[in-house]
């Protein structure tokens, strides 16, 4: 399968995080003034601003709002502080509708000290908490399965497949999963699992980055595309094949990208998203 | 479930690398002295010694020798590569014979800049080469899958399932699985691909330590059993429900570890493995 090659931008969309020191309005200006044309927005961004002003802000500077980031975090060892998370993802909903984004992405959670399996539960229970809430705010809810690596505190769902079923047990157009390279792309499951969400409509986003080797962080050492060993086109196709049109939403947190000056790395992006993606 | 609390050290066996800075003349003599059972040999520590001497050593030490350590990393971008893979593990199966260890350990390998199913066809290929002469020999081969976090240069077998799966596809009582809870702990099909391993006679060895949190390095921040979120407990209860009655065999890699008194560390690994395995 040849992946068709990426000829414009109106697909390339950046995480706020990506470029992080930027604050919102400066990331706006800049990736617009690139060709840019969505951004996902991380909470920390809005901090200390009107949500629904930032929103039109990014609207009128040309860019899609495309996900907001996010939400989850459900599994806790106290019942009350599982209420609080399922109260906090009631209100991120409700920030993402005043944004103008579409999508919440749930990055799910997991607590050292209890077995996956109860955090697996708890995850379920937080989903089947809030989305009512989220159907009548229509705004959709994106489970994004973690590397394995992050099963000891960041998430106990690891792979697409469960992710996958995940979904699926709610019957839901708001309920899908989110795509990310960097969390995925080892699994021998992969193609057959983008295959199935596609088909249940349940593919609701796309992110991209690159595993650098060796990488030296666990959380703040990701690759620009083309830098490590993921083959990016080849995913892009299978998601593609899938049924998936939305954007490519590039997520890249590091330190060292952070170090740089961000128009400098705005550049390096969007040259890696014309060869790497 | 409940798993039969562990009373005595006759099933503990040691891997030399988590005693790094001993020798293995120290370690095997320290070893039996606090009673463990069982020592896995790391092919560095057979530098410049006779190989059936030092297995002859060992035993005279009242130590059983579980594994030798690691043959494996088969799938190279030229062909002439492939081959010295090869060649290289009809040799460490020499090795073992001349040791006195049943078992060779194979961490397949992955290259990057290759697909990762290029890596696994590889890694087929080379067991088919490599297991006649270890039949001969009447050494066992344990596929090690590795935490998916070593997919990028370690090995592209990242699950008991894709490692059932490769050793099923060969008939051999001499090909078989390694199971590590450090790269497995995570995967939601654990128990079900544990009894799997366990019905089909592959279940060949069980390696233990702990998943730190936060962990700080790819490689050499391994914990101590109950210093981090595995529940070795229930995954020792699996493994022995599929029938597995060997050795339990502590595997830390780690710079902090390797920074303190052997001794000591050793007194810690006993006491560990009584309350926490």
């Amino acid at each position: 399968m040849m992946t068709v090659p990426i000829i414009d931008l109106s697909k390339l969309c950046i995480h706020t995080a990506t470029t992080k020191p930027w604050n919102i309005e400066a990331a706006a200006q800049y990736y617009a003034r690139v060709g840019v044309a969505g951004m996902s927005v991380w909470q920390d961004a809005l901090e200390g601003r009107n949500t629904g002003k930032t929103g039109r802000m990014l609207r009128d500077c040309g860019l899609q709002v495309v996900s907001y980031v996010r939400g989850g975090f459900f599994p806790a060892a106290e019942a009350r502080d599982r209420l609080t998370a399922i109260d906090d993802n009631r209100k991120m909903i409700d920030e993402a509708a005043e944004l103008g984004a579409p999508l919440l992405v749930l990055v799910c959670g997991a607590v050292p000290g209890q077995t996956l399996e109860l955090s697996r539960r708890q995850i379920e229970d937080g989903i089947a908490a809030i989305l009512p809430h989220a159907e009548k705010a229509d705004i959709r809810l994106g489970i994004e399965p973690l590397h394995p690596m992050y099963a000891d505190s960041r998430s106990a769902v690891n792979t697409l497949r469960q992710a996958n079923d995940l979904a699926e047990k709610f019957d839901s157009r708001h309920l899908g999963v989110v795509h990310d390279v960097y969390h995925l792309w080892w699994d021998p499951d992969l193609r057959a699992e983008t295959e199935r969400c596609g088909q249940s409509g349940n593919l609701f986003a796309f992110h991209i980055c690159d595993w650098k080797i060796p990488t030296e962080d666990f959380l703040l050492d990701r690759g620009l595309m083309g830098e490590g060993c993921i083959d990016i086109k080849q995913i892009r196709g299978w998601v593609e094949s899938a049924g998936f049109n939305g954007f490519n939403e590039v997520e890249i947190f590091s330190k060292k990208y952070w170090e740089m000056d961000q128009n400098t790395f705005l550049d390096m992006i969007v040259e890696a998203y014309r060869n790497h993606v």
